[in-house]
């Protein structure tokens, strides 16, 4: 028998029998691999884990904890889901099941609308299905076969005829009696699957175009282990109850009309968030050299036509008319600035020059696509464009890191991971300035000591970039930070600068804005503190109880003492219990929670409660408002008595 | 001989001998009226002087010092220009002259363009006809007679039809050999036209239509004396210096593109003086109760149906489409806080809850109409809406009113003139309720002893409103302020409140913006102050200036000092002479321009030039810093040493 050479991702090489599956290959390094393996990466390609390895290859075993694991765990889910479907509802027509963020779905054509008793009930199919641990088979078809094999499924002959088209070979994927139209690769047994939950039905239409057939969509999760399906959910409901949109709602911080899809309403104690934020970020620039300029909100097309929004952005943009002449709300202010950095002719001492900017931002997004504060149609950016020549990139993006890091890090306490996107294939300008551009960033990033992943070939064609990426409390990754080197806007403007040579050069743009869209951060803090936010954020700092009516003179002398100190406070002197009152302070989310009576206006001392529940008895008045000021000055995220 | 008998309008009456003219009265009660008196007011009707009153009337001779007086003289005058021009020009074709708030314009149908040489040579025949001092008179005519005078100027044709289909009787005024169509009155000789100039050519058409006759407009100004002309004309050369177009710009503080008509584009400096008014009022709305919100300024059709703007104001609304559906950039915040206002029930206990909004609004306004800052098509406003009940409008107009004056008369020292406009004929809602709400802004004008004059019949159909006319440095009147009640849009949008009495109740709205569109208050600013801002107001306050090169290191120090107490400071330590450096930052109307040399460094002190070129020497940098902060602090508006 002849052997073959296998190179491990270790770089190791073994030797084993030609005609050896992956799957026995995985078994071969360990017999916990063997049972964890879904897939194989075969010469960097996915593959079964049943296909026969004839030749000399490099091979990955491909687990749930790899992402195209999961991928296909999940897809192989939705089979078993169609699976049971087609076992429950012989009639129903199978469309296509993808695997999403957060899981998975099958889209089914079926004179029915499915009900939670239905889920029960096609979960319940889905085990037994699991239990018969069929084994999983990939069958390839011609197309004629295909077309012959799915002819009662118009969906199906409508792929398979693209597939044709697009010269892709045809295959499908068969469990037990179900076979389903499908490129694969697959898990090798549905016994793998040992936990899963249908989570919701949505309506959905063929290729999602309302003008098509209507769909009866499915959503489901799965995982390898039980323990991990209820980790899941455990989070879910956390997640749920840390919602922005209903603690926004809940508390008064801000709401949604329809009057005004995508565009959220901050109700007063929300505008101070929103300010606030504003404030701290407009102090900071000060510190860095940021100029803070207001500018319009619509803008002629000839604008648009020459930033190349008119082209590429056209559709994610409110247009209107007014005298004969198109107009666009400024999705982005870089064309605003740019037209600022050339009102006047610009030496290469002005730079770099920082133009920063706050304005309300509109983006047409669909109306289906749209999430709470996290995906609107109107925000405003804490969106900053800096000018600079060539020489300067590398000081200049430290700057910026500094600044990032200063916000996630020194300010929020956020881990964050960074990517670093390089030159791809189809690029603008020389080779020369990408690499000295590149390299810039990277020692920009090391002299900040950040860690970075190099995303290869993912930067934009007009400069590359770096993103950062946070992780909130419930361990979940948001892309905030970015920072983009622009040479693209200059060389369609004609921007540039006279140099110490006193001829014309042209200026590069750095696009960067770090806590991106304040509507988003503010619904990202919101779930991340689940509404407990930091002192200094709080749109009120301090609640004053009253354990009876007569001590409502003695709060209010309090209060005053705190408004002198710019302490947002109030009282509560109503006639209900203190349990009562401290349980709605809690639940407004109150940081401070001051319970006063005989004694403490006796010795002119409050008694203070945290969220965290701690207390503290017998504090003074002045020494309660220097630790306050203390915490809000040094943005304290827990309070610190 | 039979008299009659005239009352004055001091309540007086004189016999006169019956058939008396009004100018012969006016020389009769005095010579000096007699030479001033342009026409008469006979029982409330405007005439002419040399009309006979053949009976008992009520008379009131009026002079230049009139606004009727005002008017009559300078469309005389607007008779005089066409009375030259038909002489320099007797092809030209007369059309209207009408009296407009810089002087008077006629429009002539004419195949040529004026050029200014023909402006002098036409007002040197303006001249001649003064000197000739025709008699001014009025003939009266029928239709016939009247078209077949004028046969040859169709636009005169055309009026004379309009004035016959609306039964106007038809007259016309005669100065020596010219005549023009004309209601009349005018004044009784061309000889008291002392002082006229003819100041601007533009391009008009016939009836402000562009589809029709192109003709070409002349504007002048006319004053019965050459003082009065000159001091005009002075004004008129100051209020150019001031223009804040042209400061704007030369100061960099704010300008505009042709990208975004209409829409004024801050600089860096331009918006520190627009943040500074924003936080300057916010601190104030903390005082006095005022809740900020943010809202969306895109909203769906339905919202403007409701409020009613889509009926009366569409035309003057940005409004497009997105998914189907119409929606309108808001031009007003009132149906936001509507919504707001709705979206809980309230109670008489919320009551007055105080909305305010910076958001930005647009207006589509006319491209022709847009003049700087002080009419725009993208504003923001120090917009609130107050809702109260009925009995509350005395008390929170009252504290409405004592907000104003802070703002007018404490803060910018400004004089301002207040008009109570009242019930118009037609109105909405009881007579009871108007008559109560009237009384209650009466009280709180008399509360604040603020001095009012009513405007009876001028309030809007939805209520009664106070309006302020601020006063500027070259006595320009700038309408200001408005504080509007509104029984309407409650009533429209179904917005109650529950009583005391535990029943729904309709609530009332206060509209009131104080320094009104911000745009526009700094347009009026900067011209106020010939863009000498107060020092908490100017964008830079200080700038350190070096005798020579190497006192930029203590330059730097003080600097530092000057950071740390957030005070706007810059060194300029250019080797350009001194006194280049302070001409410059003359130029640049820095409030404080600071010099350093050897003696300064030495001592530790600075040399001190203010604006208005007060000099201080031997500054300590200590005092200097606390004199600054207590400026600041106090809004002084000429900086106090």
């Amino acid at each position: 028998m002849s052997k073959i050479k296998i190179t491990l991702p270790d770089g190791s090489v073994r030797e084993y029998p030609k005609g050896i599956t992956a799957g026995e290959i995985a078994f071969e390094i360990g017999k916990r691999l063997g049972e964890d393996a879904l897939i194989a990466k075969i010469n960097g390609r996915l593959k079964d884990l049943f296909v026969p390895v004839n030749e000399d290859a490099a091979l990955q075993i491909i687990t749930f904890r790899d992402k195209e694991g999961l991928e296909v765990f999940r897809h192989s889910t939705a089979h078993l889901l169609a699976h049971a479907v087609i076992e429950l509802f012989p009639d129903a027509r199978l469309t296509i099941g993808p695997v999403v963020e957060e899981g998975f779905y099958y889209d089914f054509d079926i004179g029915h609308h499915f009900t939670p008793e239905d889920l029960a009930k096609i979960e319940q199919r889905m085990h037994e299905i699991v239990k018969n641990n069929y084994k999983v088979e990939r069958v390839e078809q011609t197309e004629s076969e295909a077309k012959h094999m799915f002819k009662n499924n118009p969906y199906k002959i409508e792929l398979i005829e693209e597939f044709h088209k697009e010269k892709q070979s045809i295959s499908s994927y068969k469990q037990g009696d179900f076979i389903d139209l499908c490129r694969g690769p697959h898990i090798p047994n549905t016994g793998k699957i040992k936990a899963f939950k249908l989570t919701k039905i949505a309506a959905a239409y063929w290729r999602g175009d309302q003008k098509k057939q209507q769909l009866q969509r499915i959503y489901g999760i799965s995982f390898p282990e039980k323990s991990m399906l209820e980790q899941h959910l455990k989070l879910l409901e956390e997640a749920e109850k840390r919602d922005h949109r209903k603690l926004g709602k809940e508390l008064e911080w801000f709401t949604f009309f329809e009057e005004s899809p995508g565009a959220p309403f901050f109700y007063p104690k929300g505008a101070i968030i929103y300010s606030t934020l504003i404030s701290f970020i407009r102090e900071e620039y000060k510190k860095r050299g940021y100029n803070e300029v207001i500018t319009p909100l619509l803008y002629e097309k000839s604008l648009w036509v020459a930033s190349g929004h008119w082209e590429h952005f056209k559709e994610h943009m409110f247009t209107l008319q007014s005298e004969g002449k198109d107009y666009g709300l400024k999705p982005m202010n870089c064309p605003s600035h740019i037209l600022i950095y050339k009102s006047k002719s610009r030496s290469y001492k002005d730079l770099p020059l920082r133009i920063a900017d706050f304005a309300p931002l509109h983006r047409n997004e669909l109306s289906g696509t749209l999430a709470g504060l996290t995906r609107v149609r109107k925000m405003s950016q804490d969106d900053a464009h800096i000018f600079i020549a060539p020489k300067q990139i590398e000081e200049e993006i430290s700057r910026v890191l500094e600044f990032m890091n200063f916000i996630y890090k020194k300010t929020f306490d956020f881990e964050y991971k960074v990517e670093l996107s390089t030159r791809p294939e189809k690029f603008m300008g020389r080779l020369e300035d990408w690499e000295k551009a590149e390299d810039a960033l990277k020692k920009a990033l090391d002299v900040n000591k950040i860690k970075y992943e190099i995303k290869a070939g993912e930067g934009a064609f007009y400069g590359p970039k770096i993103d950062f990426h946070i992780k909130d409390a419930l361990g979940r990754s948001w892309q905030l930070a970015t920072v983009q080197l622009d040479f693209q806007l200059p060389e369609r403007f004609d921007a540039t600068y006279i140099g110490a040579d006193n001829t014309k050069h042209r200026v590069i743009m750095i696009h960067r804005a770090l806590l991106g869209s304040i509507e988003r951060f503010i619904g990202i803090l919101v779930e991340h503190y689940a509404g407990k936010l930091p002192l200094w954020l709080s749109p009120l700092q301090v609640r004053i109880l009253t354990v009876a009516d007569r001590f409502e003179k003695y709060a209010s002398r309090i209060k005053e003492e705190f408004e002198k100190n710019n302490i947002r406070v109030e009282v509560d002197a109503r006639t209900e219990s203190v349990g009562y009152k401290v349980r709605e302070a809690q639940f407004n989310k109150i940081p401070l929670i001051l319970t006063v009576g005989e004694k403490e206006e006796k010795n002119g001392v409050v008694a203070v409660r945290t969220l965290d529940n701690k207390v503290y008895f017998d504090v003074k008045v002045n020494e309660l408002i220097n630790n306050i000021l203390g915490n809000i000055e040094n943005k304290k995220i827990k309070f610190e008595m």
